[in-house]
């Protein structure tokens, strides 16, 4: 019986599993420096989670399933309500601010398709606790800190950066009431993924007054903070939200990032939660979704039941950075090879229990090695080392029944060495 | 809204995930010096994938689940059916030994008890295409090299081995016809873990001949191979599978594990696609469950439309193993805690600008860096530093302003210098 795999799910053999670890090494080191902890939850929750705030998209998305109790539970779309779910229960032990990140292992029921796929990574880095815009910067450096280190420069990628704070205001300020909002968002999120036409048809559809549709679109078409600063009404509140943003580029300008950031009024977010600074990390040339987006979304432990907590945070996906790393030659080319340090041989079948024996003294040693099980010839066993891409060969002859001795041949340079096998594995040490 | 999380799932917070870690890590980390590649899969598969060989527990502890096209998934409660279904569709491409780990997040409906949880890490070993019994040895060396590298000795752990196919010869010669085998593996398997009367009631009820009970029984309470040879009637396919062991046991010898191996026919193992030796590591005191269980599997990849290629592997959970390690003494005592190489503090809030750019160069460094954002006195600040467990904290006061110089104060020490940040910088280098 063949079975095929999942539709939209990835099989990592050892190549495809070596890329994966290195973007996500990449993604733990990089939260490191930056001072972020990691923490992790289950991959499943009750259904309900994410029901609450995650937005329409998502809920459509849910892989949902059932425990032996009936209970609805469902896989985790995205790590964030389980973020403000485990802070919310510790609440009053965790010390502020709580920076943490993840690397969930997300599942969202889709039609797969270039970049986005039914199971995926996504590194997420969030700061709760701190309301001042220099937390929304430190969010949107840490993830250009790791796009930087990977080889992507201002060249490459862009980090988009607006406010939902702002967008709300002006909303308001054109007629949108209150309960429009969160459907204006999810139409406004689509506009620079749609063909200009479909937008303007979607938006005359839920904005019938054109006069109030066109001034919503040229909101969207503004690109500079001075620009809205000249042409839209300013009322405390807008200048509140500009104020915000200002902050946050001024403190990336410090945090040595200015030329990755633009200000972007068409960033909204697709997730219903945000409520202050938005950001979207892109490809220049624009042919790819979002590398990362994130923003600021002070009501979400409320909304799970705790105290109001400020809070900012980023999710970044597997697929398309590796899309893109891959398109700019930064994959393969980074990932290490796989490295054995020892292969040991033998000269004859009948060394092959000293042959055992070296090989688990090595690794009892700390040290990589391995052994070929065929027992074929000295020159096949010194292919399958090179295969293995093995550092040293060692080899089990007569000289090991004579006197415990073994040949060492360093793969590169051809070079053999003959030491006892005692002292050879006393200079290794352990690590 | 207040949602809990799902029953038999574990939250991971900053100090549960350092632990996590650093069992994960030493499995890795084995694993490369025993020479096995990582490889993963899907953490669905389609439902039927364990319905083929898994047995009828682990198809009873199924998280299903239907894709939008109303296919029926299942959360994967093992790896070993996605690797036969891996290793088949590269069967051809694939050198041999394949020998691949993986350390797969697992979920089973069980009922939440003591070691045993519904959502788990599990790590896997397996070694495919070769039938002799050095790789059985190899898997059970490479599960006792963790083991004693996490510090278990032979005093604390105890490898139980047995043979699945040495049972079967045994069973068939007393009379337990083909068809009923797979029932009595799986009775068999319960005896260490039923009390003796449970036991000897159920074995009854499945094989009501007493005599015939009596004698599988008897059996099952040799506890020595030479014990067979003097009480078992010996046929050649008993003695192949005897010569099989003994071999395993040589080559453990020769790895230097013998003192953590015994033979054990009660070792039988849950899952019914196992056809070789098996066996189980178990505390020595026999109060928790086994820490780990493997065997060699020799049809399972062409039970799933395969070629019949020899295979042999182990897993190991999580719960049991920390659970253990935490007994012993010998987790929160070797997982090591955080640690943050730098902490930049600032005299005064006027000085938070040159705070950021400092933090922010140190971190494009590769140095761990954090600061704080209440912008307290001094003292605050180095208090927490103290709290993230810095190495050194780095202060930027008036000197900055005046010189660019930084102050930088070894936590442990309490030695002060003064740098130019330019200096200081260049001094670390990258990482």
């Amino acid at each position: 019986m063949k079975i095929p795999p999942v539709k939209g799910t990835r099989d990592f053999y050892p190549p495809e599993m070596a890329r994966r670890n290195w973007i996500i090494d990449g993604w733990k080191s990089v939260s490191i420096r930056n001072g972020f902890e990691e923490y992790d939850g289950p991959i499943f929750e009750y259904l309900k989670m994410y029901q609450v705030k995650s937005g329409d998209e998502i809920v459509e998305q849910l892989f949902s399933l059932q425990d032996r109790g009936g209970r609805d539970l469902a896989i985790r779309p995205e790590i964030t309500p389980t973020l403000a779910r485990m802070v919310n229960q510790q609440i009053n032990a965790l010390p502020r601010p709580i920076k943490w990140f993840s690397v969930p292992r997300l599942c969202r029921a889709e039609r797969p398709q270039k970049g986005r796929l039914r199971e995926f990574f996504q590194w997420n880095i969030d700061i709760i606790g701190i309301d001042s815009p220099e937390a929304d910067a430190e969010v949107i450096f840490t993830s250009l800190d790791y796009l930087r280190r990977v080889g992507l420069t201002a060249a490459d990628v862009r980090a988009k950066i607006s406010s939902r704070r702002l967008l709300a205001s002006v909303l308001r300020g054109l007629g949108i009431d209150e309960g429009g909002l969160d459907a204006m968002y999810a139409l406004l999120d689509k506009k620079a993924k749609l063909p200009a036409d479909t937008f303007d048809a979607l938006l005359a559809e839920q904005v019938p007054d054109k006069g109030q549709a066109a001034r919503i679109s040229d909101f969207m078409a503004l690109d500079s903070i001075d620009e809205i600063q000249r042409v839209v009404a300013l009322d405390d509140e807008i200048r509140a939200a500009i104020e915000q943003m200002q902050n946050v580029f001024a403190t990336l300008e410090l945090m040595g990032v200015a030329d990755y950031c633009v200000f972007d009024p068409t960033i909204v977010r697709g997730l219903a939660y945000y409520t202050g600074v938005v950001f979207e990390i892109h490809d220049i040339v624009g042919e790819l979704r979002a590398i990362c987006g994130g923003g600021r979304y002070d009501n979400l432990l409320r909304d799970f039941g705790g105290p109001a907590i400020p809070a900012t945070g980023m999710g970044m996906g597997d697929c398309v950075l590796e899309i893109l790393l891959h398109q700019k030659g930064l994959l393969d080319s980074q990932v290490p090879p796989r490295r054995l340090e020892f292969f040991v041989a033998c000269a004859d079948g009948a060394l092959a229990k000293a042959m055992y024996a070296v090989a688990a003294r090595l690794r009892a040693c700390g040290r990589s090695a391995n052994f070929s099980y065929k027992l074929g010839g000295l020159s096949k066993q010194l292919k399958e080392a090179s295969a293995q891409n093995a550092g040293r060969c060692i080899i089990i002859g007569q000289e090991y029944l004579d006197k415990q001795e073994l040949i060492v041949k360093d793969m590169a340079s051809g070079e053999q060495t003959q030491i006892h096998v005692d002292r050879f594995l006393s200079e290794l040490g352990t690590t």
